[in-house]
């Protein structure tokens, strides 16, 4: 144990990444969470001090919030393998508004899970940790899902094999891939995004997303953005979540016709992303979208970002 | 336009390849239909021979006949573009069985259409002539999918990102994964096969599915055999089509307990296939699925190979 206090960032992520619904995650550059941990002379996890974005909405109690949640797990996971473990105090610094569809729940369990762990030597492996994270994240979201917590862990983009049992597979990074992600000032509810979907599709529909998620990686590992155009529409959760975000049919319109190679919505909304290849576009569709949003009166906040190819790691300031 | 003969060899494959149903295709070696033709003085497509599999109830009239209707096609298409062809002459040579789910009818497309373009000098990109090339095939298997004639033009694996229009993303093939399959003596009809799916799937279905055809892409392009383990199961078709092939699920547990990464029907049956990365075990594997057929009182034919990495090729003799 360790009874200085290290740092712990984990990176924004985007899930379903276009057509991968529940299946394919990606993290992104310049937005993320910190948590710092120190090891504590007692069996408790500790939260000590909240801040950054709604720090004054999450929870303090240690079972209850995300962050301190998974490491409690990733504790847990270290005594069930015979090692003693104490106790723990932490700090988070919210960088990733809640609710915005960039993976703000799985950023703060992968900071805090991630943090755990290295506060205690780093026995457990990335793969080893995933699970407990991804336990606590399903706590906060209300469904046991990777996309976010993976990408997120492991940086790049991922492919969330199975659920259960938890298997991924880490697709790595896509430089020069530019994302543009637009939030405008609406929140969501993940667990009210899932009540939406319909619980039978088309087969038509299902072929057509497998035909584009696997596109999708094919283009990221190919390293070829070209493959990208036409594949980032989603047939499966867009058509009845796109309602919750106005405007966002005439938004990808504008970010496509600027010259986006795809554009959807990110996670369970209601921040949308767009991608391309050429940086000079980028502020051009960022802007064009931001405009789509201005028009049925909502501000939003724009990021021009790529993909987070780190992952989680300890920073040293 | 060239008077003397040329043949052609174009590859069977394997639809749906696993959990990509109506996407994924492969290329496999050792079977394979030829084609000959050469040039005739006037405007006609005509077939003079046809041999091998099943040859005496294949149609001899080249309206009819799935060769020479892609010949047909590849021709008009070249006059489309203002060129002067004339007609030719064909001798089929058929090395699949028809009705097998080896890609039979899209073999002997993709070896007449490529024919017609070579006997023309070439004029005309495989990305070219695969329109006219799944047209003909569409009208011999009743409905319009590249996964077979895309994968027997182009060799190794492929995505069917789109059907209209058609898109395709040739992956390359994978040297040292080794494909067994097994062909019962029955026989199943394309449009039959298509006919029991069922037009609504649930999502869990969709994304289980979605989940493993990412995997299997991943896989072929990371040149990694292990992650296939775990993600050939099918949920689309494979509950409606399996009840057709008598002993399809002891088949697959005896393949998967020999040692197959995965073990799927091919394409629309009677054909099942496994996979390893272990030259010594396939012919185990192999004779165990053998087993399972001869367990209902089937006769079956075993063919151990590997994915073909060339695809549609003159060969001089």
């Amino acid at each position: 144990m360790n009874d200085t206090w290290i740092t712990v960032y984990a990176p924004a992520s985007i899930g379903n990444f276009g057509p991968g619904f529940d299946v394919l995650g990606a993290a992104i550059q310049g937005l993320g969470d910190r948590v710092e941990v120190r090891s504590a002379n007692n069996n408790q996890v500790k939260i000590v001090d909240i801040t950054g974005e709604g720090a004054e909405t999450l929870p303090r109690e240690a079972e209850r919030n995300t962050a301190s949640r998974a490491a409690l797990l990733v504790l847990e996971t270290l005594k069930s393998r015979g090692m003693s473990v104490g106790g723990l105090e932490m700090k988070i610094d919210k960088g990733i508004p809640a609710g915005s569809g960039l993976g703000s729940s799985a950023a703060s369990a992968v900071a805090g899970g991630y943090a755990a762990n290295v506060v205690c030597g780093s026995p457990l492996s990335l793969r080893d940790i995933l699970l407990p994270i991804t336990q606590a994240e399903s706590e906060a979201s209300g469904g046991f899902f990777a996309d976010n917590t993976a990408s997120s862990l492991y940086g790049g983009a991922v492919i969330c094999k199975s659920s259960r049992p938890l298997d991924i597979i880490p697709l790595g990074g896509f430089p020069g891939l530019v994302v543009i992600a637009v939030t405008p000032k609406i929140r969501l509810r993940t667990e009210e995004m899932r009540a939406v979907l319909h619980r039978q599709v088309s087969l038509q529909d299902s072929i057509a997303n497998m035909a584009r998620s696997t596109t999708v990686v094919a283009a990221l590992l190919m390293k070829n953005p070209s493959l990208l155009a036409g594949a980032f529409e989603d047939r499966l959760a867009e058509p009845v979540r796109a309602p919750f975000i106005p405007g966002f049919f005439d938004l990808r319109r504008a970010a496509l016709e600027t010259g986006a190679l795809g554009c959807a919505i990110s996670g369970a909304g209601p921040t949308v992303f767009a991608l391309t290849d050429c940086q000079d576009r980028a502020q051009r569709i960022g802007e064009a979208m931001q405009a789509a949003f201005e028009n049925v009166h909502l501000s939003s906040r724009l990021l021009i970002t790529g993909i987070d190819e780190q992952g989680a790691r300890e920073i040293f300031r």
